[in-house]
């Protein structure tokens, strides 16, 4: 990876971070790919809309962080971990949505220093009624490849003086994504001698090393049914596999999208609720609004911080957010 | 005012708000102000930033609203009920800055139905450094008028089914915004027999009868000084009274928008704390920063649902959300 810039974590003083050269240009390359990406998806059809970052659920479906509690009014509420149940619930009124949303996930503390993990971080979080999972990879892969291309174009006085070459942007632009699937990279990793668990996560060591071996982004589909969440939808023609998929970015900067077809069936969401370890008596709203009927989709998010070093180059996460909060260390 | 589609709160399900023509035309022409007003304000030099939800103290200054708590790794925490502090802090570094947050301020329980409080909303939030009361006036006056203009000429057919003419903004795309002083209106409202408090914040009803008289958006300026937040600047010229304004819609819509230069002198700080019954202690990192030196600056926090209800002609703010909370009513 390139290993521009790198600390050990932020600059516990703000001004610090903020007038720092590398967050400066990494900020205005963050307003960069924010101004593209909606062009690129307001274009394409999907309206913004502003999700609540407080509600009776979440998804649950964050690996190992802890769900943020809140009062509101004498009910205990949570901090969105993502916006999913709302995403589902706004295709009753629109076909293809989309927003930016700040979510909160309390992170295990060996998160820290991964420069992968943010305890507040953003997701441009797109869903589609009625879409496939290829509809949906090729919305994530335009979206993606507009960013790329119009900050690499329109911005070089930022990305020059973080040393960023858009050359390494050349075959992100001139070919598309690969697709592969989970197994296929499991197989690959077994070949390199790690030891990947074929039912479970790309695990972090698993995933640097196919990023890093990645010229340009890739697609990793068909996850195990374990490995995710209920609203994942299960294949019906490869029962224990998942609609899923992951985007990972090349040059070791390993996971930046996370999207699937979605479970809209309610007898199977509340079994897969069951089988993840989930109370269905905690998803009220959600689950009654699933039992009258809600469409078939597909969608995807994609994390703003990761996207952004990514496009930067920068070494970790923090240096893509202003105010960065990494797993117990206290900031602003 | 205009009372189109008007109800008493909204529907408890979440896909009968979502579904109603009224929302879905609200929500569309929503967007439409989100891309003019990132338009505007790219254009104009500001940087979209994404500032925290949470940290450890927050803007005091909601008039009888609470704080929402959290704990973060065993901190004590706020949920933003506004930017205020980062806005000044990311002056630091960006001459000019914008972000489009939300907020959550958990109103009191009478506030449920006035049609102008959410618990939970968006600002579109904006600071420049060394920028004077006038200057950011001009901004926030630019603004809502390229907002208007971009939504009246560019979503006709989501205006027209909610019966929005446009005739009704024909005043403010000609003629720029009035300025009044808040003593001014106080007069103004004693010789319409209303009991206005002169020390006061100008009360609902005062505001809602100064918002039907008017044709366009207009300023109150020069509140006084136990009114507002220790972060609004007291004159030099005239003590007692801040440099700060309001915009108010036309039509008894009310408030779109406060603003204000900023104090950014630390002793100053300190004594208005002291003022307005904050104790300086909780705010560590903000006054260290002070201390250190931030730039003088003004800005604004322009309501997005608020400006969205004015702009589309709807009754109540909660008309402008897709999921919408109003106090004490338990919602997904």
């Amino acid at each position: 990876m390139t290993q521009h810039h790198g600390q050990d974590g932020p600059a516990a003083d703000p001004r610090e971070h903020l007038t720092s050269p590398v967050t400066r240009a990494a900020l205005r390359i963050q307003h960069g790919v924010l101004t593209a990406a909606r062009q690129f998806l307001s274009a394409q059809g999907f309206t913004e809309l502003m999700l609540p970052i407080i509600g009776p659920v979440t998804d649950p479906g964050a690996r190992g962080a802890k769900q943020v509690d809140i009062d509101f009014y004498g009910h205990r509420y949570k901090l969105m971990t993502s916006a999913i149940l709302y995403k589902q619930a706004s295709l009753t009124a629109f076909d293809r949505i989309f927003c930016v949303a700040p979510n909160v996930r309390l992170e295990p503390l060996e998160t820290a220093g991964t420069g992968r993990h943010l305890v507040e971080f953003h997701q441009i979080d797109v869903e589609a009624a009625d879409a496939s999972r290829e509809t949906i990879m090729a919305v994530a892969e335009g979206l993606v490849t507009h960013v790329v291309r119009a900050v690499s174009t329109g911005l070089p006085e930022e990305l020059d003086p973080l040393g960023r070459d858009t050359s390494a942007f050349a075959d992100l632009v001139a070919e598309s994504f690969e697709r592969r699937t989970h197994a296929a990279a499991v197989t690959d990793l077994h070949g390199t001698g790690h030891d990947q668990n074929p039912d479970g996560e790309i695990d972090w060591v698993g995933e640097a090393t196919l990023s890093r071996k990645a010229s340009k982004p890739f697609f990793l589909t068909d996850y195990p049914k374990g490995s995710r969440g209920f609203y994942d939808r299960e294949s019906r023609e490869h029962p224990g596999f998942l609609r899923n998929f992951d985007l990972i970015a090349p040059e070791g900067f390993g996971e930046l999208c996370s999207g699937s077809e979605r479970e809209n069936d309610y007898a199977t969401i509340v079994a897969r609720m069951r089988e993840t370890g989930e109370n269905p008596a905690k998803y009220g709203w959600y689950l009654r609004m699933v039992r009258e009927g809600v469409p078939a989709s597909a969608g995807f998010g994609l994390g703003l911080e990761r996207l952004t070093r990514y496009v930067a180059g920068v070494e970790s996460v923090w240096q893509a957010s202003a105010f960065p909060k990494v797993a117990g260390v206290p900031a602003p």
